[in-house]
């Protein structure tokens, strides 16, 4: 049996992805831009696997949750009501010696490891925590910094087209807004009862100061959450609930349970009543994958303020009136993403003393950019092939390769994590029955064309 | 059998649209925020079902078409070499009565209600027009306009991460160049051969001075759009392989051949070819739908230019190196469901008499939110019900109904396009069948709860 090379390392994730086309750095030819991202073919299908997956389990097999997709421009006024506008911070700190730019808090998290969550400190605690630990400038390793100042990560633009700059616009920070603000919207058009949740996916902007770990923070990136509004009394174990569907999730799509775990926050925000991070053991250490809050009625409560308009639900049974309690579950896709990638990442060593390596992607079938590749054996097969092809592909994304030994093109794919490669060739003529290789045991079967879909089909359940 | 009673107007389809959970209007409990629209529950549905059917005809059905997924953010250079900063630019003019901003191109395509295409005409043509048609403003209905003012719709933000103020970073106001600069980098990975094409799917932005007419031209849009590479020998065939494929991806989707006309451009961008929209009869006239343009070596010429990194494709066979032609294929994916609600709607009179009005969306169950609803004839049923639901779950997109009568329910369901209804009654608990009724005929049948996702999925085929 093939055997476990080496650990992963996060220079190796970025290679392959730029190499196979995965992700390539946005804006690439002008010397990219901000630690932006561009999904390339096989990475533009992963990640949208990743999406269904989620809305699959967290929407579509649920009775009690419904999707929406709010806009990214959204009125002003819902982002004062957050408290985004008036006290929306980041504690950045400027290295006096070098002029660079650095977040506290993620200086902090850097040096102890993720051992430390700094997003509850207060600024005075986080200064003390730099003097006491000595926590140096990353970029030119001298300690010669200036007192936090808070730097408001929402891009703003304008619509401007009355008068110059007299209307700022926000993108948004988060999306969870887009649900707070249709409550009411989705809950009469749904005609739902409380306990019911407003789910999105969608992308959100953060004037971060340091982006970096190639997807893991980025200035765009995008959200998949769910607020589940409910009564104050079931709050609690929804919440946990949600803790226990989070993990389960993310275990079921091929992250380790060793790789995980959970991590309560020390401190709240003001509004908080509890709050629970997934971390993953990334490649640059423990880092958070998603969030459970239980954010009580605070969100609600300051769009009633704000707007004017009530936020109350009417039990349809008791009549009873009351603003519900909100649990918030959210998880970055490109996060995820990234935790997928070196979680299916493996090197083997097939034959030592050939220095004979073979890199895979052990995906998931239902995550893998590509179900299968349909391979003639040569070029006069083609013709059968492309019907082969062409069957599959109403179903499903498959690939097609001509070009090399079949050798070859099976270490293609398995570094795109193909689950099968499906060969065409002379037999196949005579009896529609085409080889179907397994990417993870190497192991060959014989399969008549009339039951490839199935047997593909019924590896993508999860 | 039932017969049509009137024609669709916008206000229906707005209303029904935010009655049924569709599409509200964004921000709405803040009086809403510069024409954007938020998707309900059953709109975000529709919009993935539309762009799934595209990625599955355009992309994975095909052996020569790669996805990318670009950041919205790019390269503040992008612009330039595109032309947007320099040249970008809606021709406004202002009501000096009531001192309402518009476009003299819209005004004009409006006031000859689409038979005049304003996009190619200079300024001074604009103001010729309006003058000799005494086009008035819509606002106030007097004609004293200003002359005509370039208002770029970028949306403008900051980076500002070190100096204020001092890093323009656009949202950028089409997906295109997000293919055009990865060109080469898709190109190596996916080994691909002109002629050869990106596709992407994602949102742009532009801060236009009149958006509306609900989905029509929004702020922020989303956009299903191709770039084929192609040599310029065989550019003009792909151009009218193209012309024919939108028509018939739009046609398989359930707009009606007579909605549908090509419209060519009577003048061109300096950089274009030929250019030919595909026009859908809209309540408010023939309106663009989506767009076909070759657009020659323009824009892999001046990223090269600007850039200064090579756009040369090596031939594989000759080693000839050249600058490929580029055919855009480009459909917005709001507008296109904007289509789809129109072409869909239907109000049936069942009873003159009775005044008894049937409202139904005729979708193809494709891109239909729900597949199918699950209705328990009654409470007590539920449980058999909730099995049944959670079978077709797995498979596809289904709704849950326990409310009222089943006349009711079906007619709920009717209203959202929902194909099947699918009742649980005291029968099922003996023989394991069901009751499918379908939308469109109304009538019923009895089928096994094994048969049925068979059933329902031979429907979603297209």
């Amino acid at each position: 049996m093939a055997e476990k090379k080496q650990a992963v390392t996060m220079d190796k994730i970025v290679n392959l992805c730029k190499n196979r086309g995965f992700v390539f750095p946005g804006s690439e030819i002008y010397g990219g831009f901000a630690n932006t991202w561009d999904f390339g073919p096989v990475g533009v299908e992963l990640k949208n696997n990743v999406k269904r997956a989620w809305w699959k389990k967290f929407v579509q097999e649920t009775t009690d949750t419904f999707g929406v997709d709010a806009a990214i421009l959204m009125n002003p006024r819902v982002w004062e009501a957050s408290g985004h506008v008036a006290s929306f911070g980041d504690p950045k700190m400027d290295c006096k010696n070098c002029k660079q730019r650095f977040r506290a808090d993620t200086l902090i998290e850097a040096h102890s490891k993720g051992e430390v969550a700094a997003e509850a400190m207060t600024d005075a605690e986080m200064e003390s925590y730099i003097e006491e630990h000595d926590v140096k400038c990353p970029h030119c390793g001298v300690r010669n910094w200036t007192p936090i100042r808070k730097f408001n990560p929402m891009f703003v633009t304008s619509r401007g087209t009355l008068e110059e700059g007299s209307d700022k616009v926000y993108l948004r920070p988060e999306t969870c807004q887009g649900e707070y603000v249709n409550f009411l919207n989705v809950q009469r058009t749904a005609r739902a009862k409380v306990p019911f949740a407003i789910a999105q996916i969608g992308k959100s902007f953060r004037n971060e100061i340091t982006p970096g770990n190639f997807l893991f923070r980025t200035v765009e990136f995008e959200q998949m959450e769910l607020q589940k509004f409910c009564r104050e009394d079931e709050a609690m174990s929804i919440y946990e609930e949600f803790k226990k569907k989070a993990l389960e999730f993310v275990e079921s799509l091929g992250l380790k349970s060793e790789n995980l775990r959970f991590h309560d926050h020390d401190k709240l925000a003001h509004y908080a009543k509890a709050a629970c991070d997934i971390q993953y053991n990334f490649p640059m250490g423990w880092q958070e994958l998603n969030g459970v809050h239980h954010r009580g009625v605070w969100d609600l409560s300051r769009h009633q303020e704000y707007s004017g308009k009530t936020m109350l639900y009417i039990d349809p049974f008791t009549n009873e009136k009351f603003v519900p309690n909100v649990i918030e579950y959210s998880i970055g896709a490109d996060r995820l993403m990234l935790a997928l990638l070196c979680a299916a990442y493996d090197e083997e060593i097939l034959d030592a003393e050939k220095n004979d390596v073979r890199t895979v992607l052990h995906f998931h079938p239902a995550i893998a950019p590509y179900k299968a590749c349909v391979l003639p054996l040569q070029k006069n097969l083609s013709e059968k092939a492309d019907e082969v092809y062409r069957k599959l592909a109403k179903k499903f994304a498959v690939t097609y390769d001509v070009t090399g030994s079949i050798g070859k093109r099976y270490r293609r794919q398995d570094e795109i994590g193909t689950p099968y490669c499906i060969t065409v060739d002379f037999d196949t003529l005579n009896d529609d029955t085409v080889t179907v290789r397994d990417r993870d045991t190497m192991q060959q079967i014989r399969l008549k064309i009339a039951e490839l879909c199935s047997y593909i089909e019924k590896s993508l359940e999860f």
